[in-house]
């Protein structure tokens, strides 16, 4: 039977001898983005929705978890809140994407393609991604520095060195 | 000031006038996967896991909610549940990976980098993704079909037009 799963390299092999929550940056991620409605202004900001009252709305949440979310999300870096003010308004605030949040790009879009791929009706998402330089439809891959997509069982994972003080190369 | 989020074009630049929360994939993705213990029951299949014990333990949950989960996430087509018997033992099950549960591979990647980017300490993942053929770093990217990698600003979001019978091509 084929095993179709990442390769553990190094000493990593024997699963029982080693385990990763408490530094896995996995766990980390979804401490601050791992609920649906953090994720979904998230969404909410690629399609450049950045006023409250458009959160709360298109998000389809309460005004309480609207705000609990967007102090969340600008404490740790993903939104940025800066003030606006209308003619004849008091200053407002804005919730502006940062290059944390942006970079969260091929998770949320890689759960667009996936949910548009299984879960969709027909598997036909109602929206379409393009590229606007090109116009050829966009994905979120796994690619290696050199450039080839890269298959689950063409993953490896291992071990990276501890760096020693003084340390450049080994 | 910049804007950097994606392009809304077509009739969507106007977002008070549509909402995709019904139909969105990113709900639907996140209605099967969007806890804490079924993404880390994800993870550890990627790393070899299959059996209910070695689950619980890795992913540090309580075998009511590893049960819970395999299920759920077996009959949602992400696992894929089969006997095994090791000699002298009753009949046990252990869960394999779909391809369902594979092409979930950029969304855990691309959560692993980034929370290793912005959350781990210095910057330094506990762990080094690489490629089995050429060695080089595996990353979540986001391209489109020509091969160009797609900022976030060049992405474009458009309606799909709707599909008329007989219809081959618009």
């Amino acid at each position: 039977m084929t095993i179709e799963t990442a390769i553990l390299a190094d000493g990593l092999q024997d699963r029982s001898r080693w385990r990763t929550n408490e530094r896995c940056p996995v766990v980390k991620a979804l401490e601050l983005i791992g609920t649906r409605s953090a994720m979904l202004i998230i969404r909410e900001a690629y399609y450049g929705t950045t006023r409250f009252d458009d959160f709360t709305a298109r998000v389809e949440i309460t005004e309480a978890v609207a705000s609990t979310r967007l102090r969340e999300l600008t404490e740790c870096g993903l939104l940025s809140k800066q003030p606006y003010r209308e003619p004849g308004q008091r200053t407002r605030y804005e919730y502006r994407l940062t290059e944390m949040g942006r970079d969260l790009a091929p998770v949320v879009i890689g759960l667009y393609q996936w949910g548009a791929k299984y879960l969709s009706p027909g598997g036909r998402p109602p929206l379409a991604l393009t590229h606007d330089d090109c116009g050829a439809a966009v994905a979120a891959e796994v690619r290696c520095a050199q450039g080839h997509e890269v298959a689950l069982d063409e993953l490896v994972i291992g071990p990276i060195p501890a760096a020693e003080p003084g340390e450049h190369s080994r």
